[in-house]
């Protein structure tokens, strides 16, 4: 009997059924009017989950990698300078396809579980009396760590600064599932990826670009074809795609969207939260803390459990796969071993939350980790059964 | 956002992704070979999980309820006795549907919470000595209160008293979840559903049929046509069907055989026991017990938990829907109120089960019960760490 | 390569990806609220459909023939009369089920390809001076042969003779794809099916049953428990449903509607009409012509096509499907290999229908039947170019 | 009623159910054995489609732009020269992306029509005699003006002038549909993509890569990430991905793979062929002729019609799906206006190009073009009733 139960890694994310089917499609010719049916929605959509103001949203056949290269080939030419922290594996990962691509990245290192040093940043742009920074890079949410950097801060610190530079965030496991403030946070490029908050599968780089950053295009001399942002609007123009696109995953996201607002944005972003606080009573019960430094860094879609000495986070991880067929996501890096993750974000409830850390509770107790059973269930319960949305109760 | 939560009800049950996908097919024509294809294997796929011998299995675009009308309407005539005990509201609805056509049911009243009752049995079919009886009635599951009967013990009392009398078994709870052993009991017909242990939704009522029940099919004087055996039986030999059969649901009844085969049918039984356990010991932390009289009549399918004094069973199953969107049964008949029901057959996972335990918790913390959060999710913790099947564990 | 090519059998129909996906569905609790949401919708759209005016409709877990059932087992009892005309294989077996069902049916033999003969019918009821007849059954639609019954014309013929019987409609194969007017036409009970016009796969018996129907359910002693409407009332009252419903197919029912309202009633029956009059064109240009004796009588659902001497529409029918893999309907009764049948019903294009005149034409050639290739095509496509309803045209 | 024609433009086509069931699944743990177990089929799947002997396949979750991409750019560095020559909209799109990569494209220039020309591929060859030459380009399938290159020939053209170039081949229109012999033709890198030949939605990008052609990676210094063969390769040997898979996608590749394989690669070519040749007859009935200069040259996935003078391919398209639903290719660059394209690969039977076939010409009429309804019809049933595969009569 293959397994029904949800899944707790950081994404991808459990696909409601409603966001399979509107995937689910028969091919329509993409050249016809039928795919701006199915386009537009999903473009105007992505835009009020960004917060955009002005500027175009690009979605190409590819990943939140793809999202990050899209970002820096159309902006930026060979020996640009960015700004960088680094302090988790996705942090590290922008960083390093920047060098890739020939790019001088000034990074400023923290310690894993802390976020976006503003101090630091500010430091560095005012240092850098020239402007020789074309663009600072921040990571929203560390998926590593389930650390929630704090873009706003940064914004502050550029205008601080008075530093003309471009600000790129990687959105891909907050937006959709935490507040993102495009226009008020003044970021030039937002990359999100389809199966994180928008539930969908893999396939999709969603990136929402300001009018600045599209000024950049233009001088940018990196090469770039199949993420070229120029060809893509050319063809957008023209109601199109400069290739073939992904119709299903677009549908689907028009559809996403279509759900994120029918629950409305504030309340997503609500459910997120209460679904990491009871994650995070459980982490307490069982006498743990997360790998985020502290509560103002808690992530509402990742938590990083740091285990007690002399445990390992991967042993966890790999029993719950193997005993009871439950995913949960391993440590990366420099906590590898450190911390097991825990996934929730997406289509979720506080039951199958429960559902995940009873399951977490039953590997600690075959692993002979010091915790009781059903102690972090009943701190989750105790919360959730004294926090349900008004709006559920009522809905009911 | 709809909830995606697993259902607790004793059916229909969760639908596995492999039997939605086989059931959802496109039109074919059921008057070629292409449905012999479909039909054939379910039909052998289910004497297999019938445990049949000789006889035949009908399948009717029906549903329980439809299958216990094809069991007598086939097989008697008006005036005809029958034999059947009434402890739940199952075996009731049969007895008042064979009273409806026309029966005469000889009812041996025995308490909700028991099963049928053997002794009893045995001796109405002794005192039968003209044997007016012909058929006996048995419900193999009662779901209303979750006790499961002896079937092989009602075949001994029949053979016991010499008596010539069918025996007619619903089935519509059990058959695919529990042990089924129809040519070993002498059962003479067999009725399930699809939306039970087939995992199936709703619409296809199945009956195996022995020999010497098909022999009685000639005599019977009970009108039918839409449940008609004989029409069944011609189309049959032709490859057919007498009217448009349900093509998808039997595509997916064969489908959920082959389902059921793969994991074996044993691992099946153990896998239902094994969950119905730890609910069990659920139940018994909370301080509270099951509807079923003892344990020999414990059902594996079902369980139906009586509540405190003071308490409403049908509460919790409303608050649980409304604030949690989790759904169990509520008490029905005689014990309305007074129990409610945990489903735990079909396609089901013992990490699933804990969400519904966890959640049953929480509405009972809600309702002022006196149950401590988490103590029935750490006694089924316990009890499933330590029963894993080897081979789950050697698979994964 | 398993094809893809569409069915013409006169039922079940091509189900489009919209309907399946609102059939595919997750089990939810139908005694829950969630049920009646998905269940209120079919109810109110079916009686829009069935141009019903006060009464009810029920919706069983069946078939069309469980829907004959249902409709006289809960009206009638037994020795009750009936009178039907009998003219092809669909009237001929509603006929049966009444005499099995212990039913006294005066039946007015008419040849196949004709319909019910009102004058017959007139003069039978006026003959019936004692009003023994209690019930008129119709066939609206003879699958069998293609013809179309003028049911106004039986009422009218009822109303003429003053007489009181009840107007019961077999509108199987007519409904949603043909007008169809219960309040209008005086029908008493309609039984419709889900995988005709309502581009379902086959599961539900939908009937809508007149105040006048409803009322004789209290008298009639014909036994039924399934396909009780008591039972059923009585559960609907309560937001429910007697036993457990094909809930996914119920929520394909509510999609069907709101897809054939989308297109809008009259322009579902005017594309019937249009693609019935190409294949005549077709038929025409072969040199053959339709069972049905005359143009008012053309079914606009099925073209049952009278072969040429010599020739055999079996032949035609075995090899479209062996050779082409296409479904054709073959001649029943009185015209097997008289005849062979083309379903143009349910959910078809234009274009659908002149791939399967294409094929039939090319079974034609390899018979050796006297038919030019691309004549039948020829006709009926430039029947087609020039009859695109405008709606179509500006909407594209 | 939305339209359920099939589409006929040249990618991408129709899907066939048992694809879209196969990529619609829930979400796995892409980091989890249960991936190795969905993608090592899809790989090792590909390698016999290609024909590939040693070498390596990689699947990006992208487009065919973006397998050009991955091609040159793990492979070459800037300021390198290729040699391609440009004969069609898609040779061009690749000697574009090149030049905009830095890459130095010797562009031999031939007509559209025709295909690679082979012998002043050779003469360029012989004439660098200080191999410059790093790359030779081919596009297997030209789909703008339906030409079929001759690789092999291009594989003569290297050898005979001993050049030790590599050979990558644009096959994403030809590879599933067509003959293709990577290790027999010398192909170093073939592009194929998941929307053609695989009836796959887009969304993937698949290459195979011979050891000559892995071995070029190390050197090459064009800046890529997203689409590096290294990461890849290195994530490979872990069972996994360098970042999130389209694990549904590649879920239906494999199955695409298991269906083609069922069928027969052989026999799947062979059915391409024989629907090309019924499409081709058509258009000699109706008086016009491919695009393809000459009978060697027919594509078996597309043909592009010229049109009669004074008439306008891009009208007919825009007719058909505007009046008639069904979608057509328009002409492309230098053919714009001057053909109309049919598509006819993928899961596709005789029966849907008729429908086609019968739409173009209801087109041609509505055009007042001077076409005979039916004539072309004619031409393609004549064709296709005497050339339907043994193996398909025998297993009807």
């Amino acid at each position: 009997m293959s397994a029904q139960n949800p899944l707790f890694i950081p994404g991808p994310t459990n696909i409601p059924d409603r966001i399979r089917k509107a995937c689910d499609m028969q091919t329509i010719d993409h050249r016809s009017p039928a795919f701006a049916r199915v386009f537009k929605p999903a473009i105007a959509g992505v835009k009020r989950v960004l917060g955009m103001g002005a500027g175009e949203v690009f979605i190409f056949p590819s990943t939140g990698t793809g999202g990050w290269e899209a970002a820096v080939s159309n902006t930026l030419s060979p020996g640009d300078t960015l700004l960088a922290a680094r302090f988790g594996m996705f942090s590290h990962r922008w960083i390093d396809l920047c060098q890739r691509h020939g790019l001088n990245v000034q990074v400023i290192e923290a310690p894993w579980g802390q976020g976006a040093p503003l101090a630091a940043i500010e430091a560095a742009l005012r240092a850098d009396t020239g402007h020789a920074i074309r663009v600072v890079l921040a990571t929203h949410n560390e998926t590593a760590t389930g650390v929630r950097s704090d873009i706003a801060g940064i914004r502050r610190a550029l205008d601080a600064a008075g530093h003309p530079a471009l600000l790129f965030v990687d959105g891909v496991s907050s937006i959709g599932s935490m507040p993102f403030d495009m226009a008020g946070w003044g970021v030039d490029v937002a990359v999100a990826g389809s199966q994180k908050g928008f539930m969908l599968p893999a396939g999709l780089a969603i990136l929402g670009v300001s009018p600045k950053a599209l000024a950049a295009i233009e001088t940018a001399t990196l090469p770039r074809t199949f993420f070229d942002f120029r060809d893509m609007a050319k063809a957008y123009v023209a109601g199109g795609y400069p290739y073939t696109p992904a119709v299903g995953l677009i549908a689907g996201l028009a559809e996403a969207v279509e759900m994120l607002e029918e629950e409305g944005l504030e309340a997503v972003y609500a459910r997120h939260h209460r679904l990491a606080e009871g994650v995070r009573r459980a982490v307490a019960a069982w006498g743990m803390r997360p790998c985020a430094a502290s509560a103002d860094l808690y992530s509402d879609t990742v938590t990083a459990v740091l285990v007690p000495e002399g445990c390992n986070g991967t042993d966890l991880v790999r029993l719950a796969a193997d005993k009871y067929r439950v995913a949960f996501g391993v440590g990366l890096g420099e906590v590898a071993g450190r911390v097991f993750r825990i996934g929730h974000l997406g289509s979720l409830t506080d039951v199958m939350v429960l559902a995940g850390l009873a399951t977490a509770e039953m590997c600690m107790a075959d692993l002979g980790w010091p915790v009781r059973l059903g102690s972090g269930v009943a701190a989750a319960q105790e919360f959730y059964r004294g926090s349900v949305p008004a709006m559920l109760a009522a809905a009911a």
